[in-house]
């Protein structure tokens, strides 16, 4: 009665996961909803910036020849014969010995090759015209933005799979893309199992909890980049179950359940994926919590059946959902992102398995420590909160103590990694 | 004609700006829109959890005591009398030497103090009625979830101001709240000034540049939490632009422009205060970029006069839109994360303002490390792209050089900082 597993190691657990992974279908919003969504493109420039030479300062453009001379004691005089604001261009030609007034961000006039800043000339009128007298030399190029010294017209300047923050959006406003390429969202459908649950506006009853994890997960889809699709609570009939997974199936590019992948009486995932004809690729994996994470494929779409306990759900979503949610976004770096920090308290319990410790990672000094949140119990809902990192302990160790460096995943970045 | 400004130190700008934070309005959402916003209560534990002592592990529920005498060579046998999933609650009274099967999370039955792992005990039949055996001898409490263990009822979990994650969204699930009150989302209208400006669909023209600041701020106002109300570009007449702040101002929570804020002729953002009657809190910051950056205030409402420069308008936003607008979303952390990393670049040219350097933070061995991305000048759109810090180096230093430990403040970091 007592089923057999044999758990794999978590790297190869993803591996398995990862060979389905796929890049997503692409789709066109217009750049004020671009925000927050990944490029399913490169972004290329359509012009040089700046586009033209430019003056970064109010001042006057010169020829710089024309001040080759200047000094404290023998002040240079230039005619002042237009002024310029950003976005005009000069009408005039520009003789020996004459200067425009301009403003920041206009275009340097023909003729002229440098730019004095206001503050650093004397202007003053002489018989109805203006003039300025400058009192030190300038160079060739001083004070001028070259076109093209930012960016070359054609160069990539952010990878497809890119999260468009709002420098990026800044990009893709300057080099004129009103709508952008971007990667659609995955859908995920979420459904839960148990009997024990009451859905949240539900009073609690004897033997009864509100199920937490549906909504749990819905958020860690928004997180991903993806979009949940609420399938609600499946059946307790295995036959209406299977019904309902394969009508909710060509809906949704991957089905996340929970609960019902343990090897108690009540877990029926494991008849049900093997109704569907669905091949399991893991049923249990070196980990804790959510050691019984199962993944299965259908013609190659991934159900994943995510343990019904709080804390290994959510570990479960992270580690096995979140990389094909960002493969489909495009990303090169879809895992979580990897580092190292300090270990703030002990951990000298050997397992083992991997243990993914939900830690709370913050910055003293340029260096990161981990404090792993709330007691380690894998039932415990209340530590997810304040978590923002998961602490990797491997197995097969004797245990950790305080002061130690060890692996952290973060669960915030929106950054990842490569691995 | 060159109006003369007076500097005041970044820190105090800062403090100046947030003389005018409030607190914001508060909204209800449904549970399913909560993720990503912030909570506008204190969120408390609608009752213990575990709601009532329960299993953790698949098994039998006993009575310790009947297991006192167990060993490998006598072991105890127990009448199994009845089973019960999760949600259910056990219908029989537990006397001496019986037990009940019991499935993960399901309700102790009375009498049972504690629960022999399904691994553990050997079941089978005899005359019709299911019996266990079990080698060895288990004390009151093993294997059992206790009653309010994790949380007790009324206990704040999380406070006013907590960014909504999926841990929290998990929480507020399990606590019965299918409505959240959170923090609306403040209304920041946003004006572009500057005749040299196009819209992004329009093409390139001589002189001319795509206008980027408010697609980029736009992405910074929903980064940081609140709503952009797109204001268009003013228009370059004084009344007509007067009048159009005057008709926007009561729609919004505050109002930034972008552009006109410098000492150039054609920067009339001062008149336009003047005959406003706003205040100005200031009007030049000793900082780079965003020296000329200007704060009005009318009637207790904060007009943000940020500079045209991309980048000094980004790192404006950054340094006082931002904390105002966290404030109105409750949080006790408003501005961004800072924190230190090790410099990877020279930066020697001392400088008497501040400098904001656009840098990209990594973690290497635990270890924050910062490297300016792009050139260091301040009409570079390009590096913002890749920035995720700002490192901030202080003026009237003699420069800093690779290696130095400086002060970095994030900027994708949902935390914050309270100073």
């Amino acid at each position: 009665m007592l089923e057999k597993r044999n758990p794999i190691p978590v790297a190869e657990a993803i591996q398995k996961v990862m060979l389905y992974a796929r890049e997503g279908e692409k789709e066109r919003v217009p750049l004020t909803e671009a925000y927050g969504r990944y490029l399913a493109e490169d972004l290329y420039a359509d012009h040089d910036v700046p586009p033209f030479d430019r003056s970064p300062y109010d001042g006057f453009a010169i020829r710089a020849a024309d001040s080759a001379l200047a000094s404290l004691d023998h002040p240079v005089e230039l005619e002042v014969i237009e002024t310029i604001g950003a976005g005009q261009v000069a009408a005039k030609a520009v003789a020996a010995f004459q200067a425009v007034r301009i403003m920041t961000g206009a275009p340097i006039p023909d003729g002229c090759d440098a730019v004095v800043m206001l503050e650093l000339a004397k202007q003053y009128e002489r018989n109805g015209k203006t003039y300025i007298s400058i009192k030190r030399p300038f160079r060739s190029g001083d004070n001028i933005s070259f076109q093209g010294e930012d960016v070359k017209k054609g160069e990539v300047l952010a990878e497809k799979g890119t999260f468009i923050n709002p420098g990026v959006q800044a990009l893709l406003a300057t080099f004129g893309y009103s709508e952008v390429k971007v990667a659609q969202k995955p859908k995920i459908g979420i459904a839960a199992t148990g009997n024990e649950l009451l859905d949240v506006s539900e009073p609690l009853v004897p033997g009864k909890i509100r199920n937490s994890n549906a909504y749990m997960i819905q958020a860690q889809v928004l997180r991903s980049g993806a979009t949940p699709v609420d399938l609600g609570k499946l059946p307790d009939d295995p036959d209406q179950c299977l019904a309902a997974i394969e009508q909710a199936l060509p809906d949704v590019d991957f089905l996340i359940t929970t609960g019902g992948v343990s090897v108690g009486d009540y877990d029926y995932l494991p008849v049900i994926y093997e109704r569907l004809g669905a091949e399991v690729l893991f049923n249990k994996v070196a980990m804790r919590p959510g050691s019984v994470t199962t993944v299965a494929q259908l013609d190659g779409k991934l159900l994943f059946g995510l343990s019904g306990n709080p804390s290994a759900c959510y570990v479960g979503y992270e580690l096995f959902v979140r990389p094909v949610v960002r493969t489909m976004l495009y990303s090169s770096t879809p895992h979580l992102y990897k580092t190292k920090a300090i270990l703030l308290e002990d951990f000298t319990k050997p397992n083992p398995f991997t243990r993914f410790v939900r830690s709370y990672v913050s910055a003293q000094g340029g260096q990161l420590y981990a404090s792993p949140v709330g007691m380690d119990k894998s039932n415990i809902v209340t530590s997810l909160a304040k978590a923002n990192a998961l602490t990797v302990l491997p197995g097969g160790t004797r245990g950790f103590v305080k002061g130690d460096l060890v692996d952290v995943w973060l669960l915030d970045s929106e950054e990842g990694s490569a691995q």
